[in-house]
């Protein structure tokens, strides 16, 4: 049996019961390198399990696999995954295989970002599809994500925005040299996403307001009509260790939050969020808890100026 | 401090370790009472956890906030949810009524159904808005949420379509009476639920192949255009008991899924899935394997020829 089981969002006791027991009674546990990085080391997971972990790079997806799912029709086999195992096509990718080789599965879920998502304040309900913002480079900004961002926004919904990892990273040296050394894992920080939140911002819709780095060669289309996500009256979250002892959560408008540096927002594991029109009273109220100038910040008067939304008066 | 921990999924053994460890050191335990109902017996929770818990039932919000948050402020209580906690309004309402009286809040999170979505193989990415379809009656059959299915189908994002669940409902001669009797709870079958879709999509789009209890009273706006949500060029799924050891996944048209029974689907809990056009050809092999006709069905011919997607071919 293949138990894919999900670790959640902080640390070692994060993992259900039902996967701890799990993961004591397998004969070998694998834990996902990214995952590994991500929460706490593999040493004090494996002091709390009372059991050692292998850790699985995902090297090359097929060697790694047959080593995963060896004799795993015979013995019992966990991989650990931060989150919960089905957010991503990797982990797909292990169940198939599995399943195709007649290797029975079991899946056990925990807290991912998407669970999490609703410690904003805003309602799942309201979110329209999730995008990924890639680590921008001197030579490439694909931004494909703003015409998702744009669908939302037409519709009112809020956006989750998922920042870019990068956990083994070769240098182009190094890369060149075939040499197997990586860089330390990076993290995006909201203050880089808002950056190039605000780059592509600017390409999209020119205006003076907003500072682009336009380079005239660059084949993107300028579109016609006023940019649905003005930074100054368009309303955004950082969320930050969610789900850790140090979740923190900031609200405000786009531009309020860009203008934030690194170290505002602190360690990873960090989201973003553009808020959508279908803002709600008790969502501008929950969320407006952590915006930024408190109770005279930009948040409450853009969410009753721009977005129409009174806040919820309570209790 | 108050503690609202989510549940998980399907039994006792779904609670993280974090949030076991906060039951059995709180003064007081409180279990929703939609959670008692649908995940074990209250009983088998208390044996699991060494201590008594109590039903809160939620039957006015503000006497009963004002009991599970008494002396919060200097004991521990909890708040048992199932799934994640933060999922809908209710809880962000004591948790804001706890935090407008200074009393310290933590959320342990879990996986909710937004995180089993992913066990459809469907990626989470291609999401877009969540809709609720509620229990029609014989004079009131709601249909707000087929705009929402509309706005996704026209960017091709999928739908996850959260089905109604009525736990303390009364009978009309109850409620007059005042008589707090309930009926039985009802959790929507999808059986029920594609009867419902139907009934709106032939309202919506009228057409001879669409059997409608067309009532020429009715105020609803027969749309211009072809519909989005052909019925036999639509494909679905039914996800049942996700995260339980009976977890039951269908694929197919939403034809062929509107004419299994509710015995077909089995027990609760139920939630559909409306797929879009941005379906990959990983999804439509992950997802195909719960296929109605199996190798032979609709779903593989309405993949390839509708939406356009060769199956992925798998090692």
């Amino acid at each position: 049996m293949l138990y894919v089981i999900g670790l959640g969002l902080s640390d070692e006791k994060d993992i259900t019961v039902k996967g701890l027991e799990a993961v004591r009674g397998c004969e070998r546990v694998y834990l996902e390198a990214y995952t590994s990085i991500l929460m706490v080391e593999k040493e004090k997971l494996e002091e709390f399990y009372g059991r050692p972990v292998i850790t699985a790079t995902r090297e090359t997806v097929e060697l790694e696999s047959d080593e995963i799912l060896r004799d795993a029709d015979k013995v019992d086999v966990a991989f650990l995954v931060v989150g919960d195992p089905l957010g991503a096509t990797t982990h797909t990718d292990l169940l198939l295989r599995a399943q195709n080789r007649g290797i029975p599965t079991q899946t056990i879920h925990n807290a991912s970002i998407m669970t999490a998502l609703g410690s904003s304040g805003l309602q799942m309900y309201n979110f329209g599809q999730a995008i990924s913002l890639p680590f921008y480079t001197q030579t490439w900004t694909p931004d494909s994500w703003y015409d998702r961002l744009e669908e939302n926004l037409r519709y009112g919904m809020h956006t989750l925005v998922l920042l870019d990892i990068k956990v083994r990273e070769q240098s182009e040296e190094n890369m060149a040299r075939g040499r197997l050394v990586y860089e330390p894992p990076r993290f995006m920080n909201p203050a880089t996403a808002f950056e190039q939140i605000l780059l592509t911002e600017g390409k999209r819709h020119p205006s003076s307001e907003v500072e682009a780095d336009m380079d005239d060669d660059d084949d993107v289309p300028v579109a016609a009509g006023p940019t649905l996500m003005d930074p100054e009256k368009t309303l955004a979250m950082s969320l930050s260790r969610i789900g850790t002892s140090t979740q923190k959560i900031i609200s405000g408008t786009v531009a309020e939050l860009a203008r934030l540096t690194a170290e505002d927002y602190g360690a990873p594991l960090h989201s973003v969020v553009i808020v959508g029109k279908r803002l709600h009273p008790l969502e501008v109220e929950f969320a407006g808890r952590w915006c930024v100038g408190g109770e005279s910040g930009d948040w409450w008067r853009v969410a009753k100026e721009v977005y129409g939304v009174e806040r919820e008066s309570f209790d």
